[in-house]
């Protein structure tokens, strides 16, 4: 089918840059949904584009998020000459504070809300970053990069793509995108400047992936306020809508559904009251006056009064939603005919947290409509269709599809052929693989390192792949500790050993059997005259293990200490 | 919407069993999809219907299988006529090895198929079941239980439904079942036959309620034959399909494939072997002469001649196309322009494993096909429409809906009040939940606990709650162990403290801050003459828990080990 180069790429490191030509290297988002951050280079100076976080999955557990690999460019810090953010998510905003630690005079550059939850999150750690607000249908210099913005839609309101113009090129990067035609603010993703660009000539397009393997169009946001209001009008009990905090176009139709049935809202959930305040004072949501209550308000109303708005959409254990779910709220407690909406897409790998609290929820006898049952989300991706007329608005010499897995890159790769892109222009470059633009061609040509760096508690990047590989084995098996005290000058144990599991048995007696092994063993090796503690916690370790091996047929860390005394 | 009885029901222990009365209690398979098992109570007889394993969750690490609760019927084991086997998935045979070991002459009822993956599965636990083979048509007495037999169509070949006559009404139960209008075999679901049964009066009727939020109808399995066909022929280097080892109808329509286009057949994975070579002897699975080579025959024809059909189809780390995805296969090496078919569904809660190996896959190269890009997979459970069907035929007096999550129960509770049965006689009864048919009425009456019973390598049952609770506790945030030996006549250690993390951090410096702190401590109890280890041992667990939470803002498991020297 396809025939451009696919395959992860080059593994050598990359050679100098040639002079006059523009480097791009993604240190996280690509091959991956989150951490979008993508550095260019130019003339000895860079730029970054967007500095995001990615949630943790099963194999990464207890780690709290995930920032891009800022390796390649810590010893480069200043030769930064900014940083651009297109919108205000999370996985395209949420890793600007450790940024920031390493260079806190960092310029940024965004659009007002994108700026406004950016602000919000930096006084959580305490920063003042300098913020630049910008516009779409503004330009502005930075460094070698002379940046012009654009207005898209997507899921929150005042995205922006930009174009970077360097003397190697223009390059046109989406950020987010999706090509709503009926957008509820009336923001259009500003195709017509997409077009006035491609007629200038883009030399490398960076387009969102993450729904290019979906067929078609998606359904305007506005679409929504309808399918919520048939919902809501025939309730007769309370009603809980639940959709991601920075969804301001959803929740400005759910509150409009509200005023229209006579229903006073209320708010739920820490990320959505702070964010829907800061919308509220940007003008981007409008509140009706008296419309708002607090939640203590809102439960002495009548049940056909009031309607909650809250976060824990995607099963978030600790979320309003899933503590009313297991019957654990304090304020709000599900009772048959309640109506819960779940008016937000699952994302990869939250399936069986969400369908627990959509069951939960049933089983308290709500009724429970979601994307799977009424027309309540619409993605913020552009699907196939829209990336088509995106393609052919920009009629990009290079393409290097961005913000997706693999499946996602690849299929979006396709899209550029078929719309013309030769598919030797087309790069699919994964985390860390450098491209170079040189002479209008964009080539893969070396890689740079990029792990995850993951954020567990107060620090970074103390938690590597080691301790996950243990927190694995310990989360599967628990551990076995065996403790003896040795008298060193004759290898004798001084104390019977102590042995102790957790995490491998309700049973208290299951490691009795194994003590008079390690009594054996440890007999051996005194009279074998070893005294060294490191080679007795060895054997002791074996006989261990091998013991639990054949009696359990399981594998849990054992762990010796053998005392010194 | 619905107005019968939801909600989790009664918590009160069941009343006595009135006499002339039947009574139904899942041990397993209601509220959760697997460990499907079902007791009916007649005069003190019992009958078991499926005794299957349900497959465990992130919350439940490290454990292999869960069994039903067999609490309910372990005293009564003399009690129990009959267990019949509706079909051979796992969800409903994977247990009975288990039930064995309590009764090992219990006779077993089942088709011909069902019966010969379990003689397998007995093999390899050294059992030697009491099997007895039923046909569609059958009718066999077991005690007070007369049981006749109906053909239905489900995806793995010889399933059954069974009705169930006693002097206290018929029960009719489906077993997992869909109304494929079109069988690769020709052999239909019995309609006419559960016609029939509703003219003689169906009491209660168990129904499977997978698919039932699905509107519409399912797909015909042999309108996959011409997509397959259409994919595999256009590609002129390897091909690998993966799908259920138990699909045999599925299995067969490769098979055919690959036979037209001129290639040859490996089988890949210990149970697709095993599972075709029991279809292939039977005649249910068709394999024509010469066409199926081994894999190390097939690893030497040129690319365009061979298919493999393979296990892996749900992401299971350790399965052949996991080890393909990773470039770890031994004789299998992905390269660009392979294809591999997914001819399967994604089981929820394996999206993310699934999409891991997809994403591997695209990564080397290879062009992946599945249900999400083509029509290569149908399920093998009825949608709404077909539900209906079989409501419309059976016109039971009451239904319980089986096999499903509460959202299904209750959606296929919907279903049959849309058919006319009385929300009064729609019963949702999640496992454990006592229902009594008395007088033609189908009540909730009690509850006996049912508990999840753990696997974990060799025993059954030792793992429980505490021990998954610290499993969890260890895989989020490690360890960290204190050891100290002290001298108990006066509380003095006579050891400097040994502290050590696993599963904690990465930097070996990460613990030195808190020896001084637990020295201090050490120092402190010593001087409070406190001599008792466990005191010593609370207190220095305090400690340790206080300052890593303040230094580091994470909940590891404090493990003090204290010894009297």
């Amino acid at each position: 089918m396809t025939s451009f180069s696919t395959g992860p790429g080059p593994t050598n490191a990359p050679p100098a840059l040639p002079e006059g030509g523009l480097r791009v290297v993604a240190l996280g988002g690509i091959g991956e949904v989150g951490r979008n951050m993508t550095v260019f280079e130019f003339g000895g100076r860079l730029l970054i584009v967007d500095c995001g976080v990615l949630f943790p999955e099963d194999d990464q557990p207890g780690v709290d998020l995930i920032l891009p690999d800022f390796r390649a460019i810590e010893d480069r810090l200043d030769d930064i000459d900014a940083l651009v953010l297109t919108h205000g998510h999370e996985d395209h905003i949420g890793a600007v504070p450790f940024l920031l630690r390493m260079r806190p005079d960092l310029p940024i550059y965004g659009s007002k809300f994108t700026l406004a939850l950016l602000a919000a999150k930096a006084k959580e750690h305490r920063q003042k970053p300098k913020l630049i607000e910008v516009k779409e249908g503004e330009r502005r210099t930075m460094g070698p990069f002379d940046c012009e913005f654009f207005a898209v839609n997507h899921s929150i309101p005042d995205a922006l793509a930009v174009a970077i113009r360097t003397p190697a090129g223009v390059v046109l990067h989406t950020g987010d995108i999706k090509l709503d035609q009926l957008p509820l603010d009336g923001r259009l993703t500003d195709l017509a400047g997409f077009s006035r660009l491609g007629d200038e000539g883009v030399d490398l397009f960076c387009v969102d992936s993450t729904n290019a393997e979906v067929p078609g169009f998606v359904m305007p946001e506005r679409d929504i306020g309808p399918v919520l209001d048939d919902v809501i009008r025939r309730v007769d009990q309370r009603v809980i809508v639940a959709c991601f905090a920075s969804h301001v176009h959803r929740v400005q139709q759910v509150l409009d559904v509200a005023q229209r049935h006579g229903r006073r809202v209320a708010f739920v959930g820490r990320s959505m009251v702070r964010n829907m305040g800061i919308a509220a004072d940007l003008k981007l949501l409008n509140i009706p006056e008296g419309l708002l209550v607090d939640l203590d308000q809102a439960s002495n109303l009548p049940e056909s009064k009031v309607l909650f708005v809250s976060t824990g959409s995607q099963g978030e254990p600790l979320s309003a939603l899933s503590r009313m779910a297991r019957g654990e709220h304090r304020q709000i407690s599900i009772r048959a005919g309640d109506t819960v909406v779940l008016a937000s897409s699952m994302i990869p790998g939250n399936e069986t947290a969400v369908f627990g609290v959509v069951n939960g929820l049933v089983r308290l006898g709500a009724n429970v409509v979601h994307q799977g049952n009424a027309k309540v989300h619409v993605s913020g991706h552009a699907s196939a269709g829209e990336l088509l007329y995106l393609y052919n608005a920009v009629r990009p010499s290079n393409v290097m599809p961005v913000h997706g897995e693999w499946k996602h890159l690849r299929a979006n790769g396709e899209l550029a052929v078929r719309t013309g892109v030769s598919p030797e222009n087309v790069v699919i470059a994964e985390d860390g693989v450098v491209v170079d633009l040189v002479d209008g061609k964009a080539t893969r040509t070396g890689r740079v390192e990029v792990g995850h760096v993951y954020v567990d508690g107060l620090s970074v990047g103390d938690v590597g792949e080691s301790t996950l590989s243990d927190r694995l084995v310990l989360g599967e098996g628990g551990f076995i500790a065996i403790t003896i005290a040795v008298d060193t000058s004759t290898g004798r144990p001084v104390t019977a050993p102590t042995i102790s599991g957790r995490g491998f048995s309700d049973d208290p007696k299951a490691l009795d059997a194994v003590v008079p092994l390690v009594e054996m063993e440890l007999a051996r090796t005194e009279a074998e005259g070893i005294t060294d503690t490191h080679r007795i916690a060895q054997a002791v370790r074996r006989v261990v293990g091998r013991w639990v091996a054949d009696t359990y047929r399981r594998r849990p860390m054992i762990v010796p200490t053998v005392i010194p005394v």
